[in-house]
């Protein structure tokens, strides 16, 4: 845990989470982007808008697994933020004018400190594994955990009355 | 793992991912759904056409992180297909023409297990931490990881040219 200093309002778990695990996840890559802390993009049309550089390395033995994508696809990258914070359950962020919980927040730091982003594939090159993506939001290096397809047919919500 | 055989055309990993995990996942709660092996729906909108009683159900220690979490708001829901094999890379589905990598599909076959849906809160009771989904494609007891908001600004693909 990076820190454990707590904002008014905030409200974390009585145990770090991190010692509760069910299962475990693997490394498939990382992301190579120009951010650090001190300038990362909170969001990813703020990196998408600063430009730069935003690619997706996929590791040797997953490379197989890139077959079918395609440049001009959109996919959703999953990400793991491993310098968050696990135990926080209410959180006051500074452009809040009042502490939210974690699930209506998009906020690094989560039980499960998962991000995702929408991205557009840019190019492909599926012998070195880089994914050449229009934005990313996170730190270099951070790890890759998943790439999966955007499909509108079901990853658009349903504007439906129940 | 709970399946070994392969179709033709399929590619597996040499090793077991479940053998080089770096960091660890944990439960937050679990999905309450009709679905069981054998009648559950391939996808989220097949779900939602077929109808029933979608819920997730949050485990007591995360309940304050629902705080802001409002009827009629989309969220993303992240969980673990437990029960699919973590080693297979390229894909031979029934669907396809072609085996297709795991990373242009939605199986739930996959290096790291997660599963993804963008479902709409129809009501949330905080106490209880029982969220009442328009829809779930996941087997009843499905393991909980993450509820983020869906925000339209981030999470529809940008259709600008790079």
């Amino acid at each position: 845990m990076s820190d454990t200093e707590m904002r008014a309002g905030e409200v974390a778990l009585p145990f770090d989470p991190a010692e509760t695990t069910f299962a475990g996840v693997i490394r498939i890559g990382q992301l190579s982007t120009p951010w650090a802390r001190g300038n990362c993009p909170k969001y990813l049309n703020q990196a998408r808008d600063r430009g730069g550089v935003f690619q997706a390395h996929v590791d040797m033995p997953f490379r197989p697994a890139l077959l079918g994508l395609e440049p001009g696809m959109t996919v959703v990258l999953l990400y793991w933020m491993g310098q968050a914070r696990r135990d926080l359950l209410v959180q006051a962020p500074a452009h809040r004018s009042e502490p939210t919980g974690t699930f209506a927040l998009r906020s690094p730091a989560r039980p499960n400190p998962f991000a995702m982003a929408v991205v557009r594939l840019v190019a492909i090159d599926r012998e070195s594994g880089v994914l050449e993506l229009d934005a990313a939001d996170a730190f270099d290096g951070t790890i890759l955990l998943d790439i999966k397809p955007w499909l509108p047919s079901i990853d658009m919500p349903r504007h439906t009355e129940k």
